[in-house]
């Protein structure tokens, strides 16, 4: 029975390709024996970002402070403005990128399949997954 | 691509026996096409709880709002304080119960395999599955 304050989690600056002002607190993930899915929150400074990609995983997002836009192309079509107590579902293979257009900070929790927590960096599945 | 605004989704009085003062709200769920989650927003007015019960899943749950205990046996041994910003994991088969010791509303997402997303009633799995 795991009680976590998310203050006392370690943020991880994101280091991927396309991240801008974006840090990440592992909350609950394999390491815990989550055995189904794992939850990370994220912050985007002001005028941040992170990268405009797409995976062969779902994301589900809660907002929790703050507001932006959510990109869904490169061209800027599909943008939706994204605020605190927004609930998202990203699915598989869309591209999709949070861009913190406000001038505070932007933090939601992001959840994906176990086996693609995989933290900061890029994602890998677990081997053997 | 979904962004449900938390506050468009109508509640649920939740009725299964030693629930008392909970609604619920399925942010993200089966009807979505979430492959392999489900969340869920929960409220617990004051002095309210969630049954005191365990199942064969487990929960992810982040604290959005207030404060409260959980309760993880029927005598009080385990209590485990709990306040907004607290990420928690309730592993399968350990009982627990969420119950508002405070004087304003105690409000909760709570994730589950989407397989057991059963609304405000007794869980059960998706037929089949």
């Amino acid at each position: 029975m795991l009680v976590r304050d998310t203050e006392s989690v370690p943020s991880q600056t994101m280091t991927m390709p396309g991240a801008v002002g974006v840090t990440m607190k592992l909350l609950v993930g394999r390491a815990d024996g989550a055995p189904t899915f794992a939850m990370r929150q994220f912050t985007v400074e002001p005028t941040g970002h992170t990268p405009l990609h797409q995976h062969n995983y779902e994301h589900e997002v809660l907002i929790v402070e703050g507001a932006g836009v959510l990109h869904t192309s490169a061209d800027g079509s599909g943008d939706k403005a994204i605020k605190a107590g927004d609930a998202l579902l990203i699915p598989a293979n869309q591209l999709h990128q949070f861009h913190n257009v406000s001038g505070a900070p932007l933090k939601f929790v992001c959840l994906v399949p176990v086996k693609f927590d995989c933290g900061g960096g890029e994602c890998k599945p677990t081997p053997g997954s």
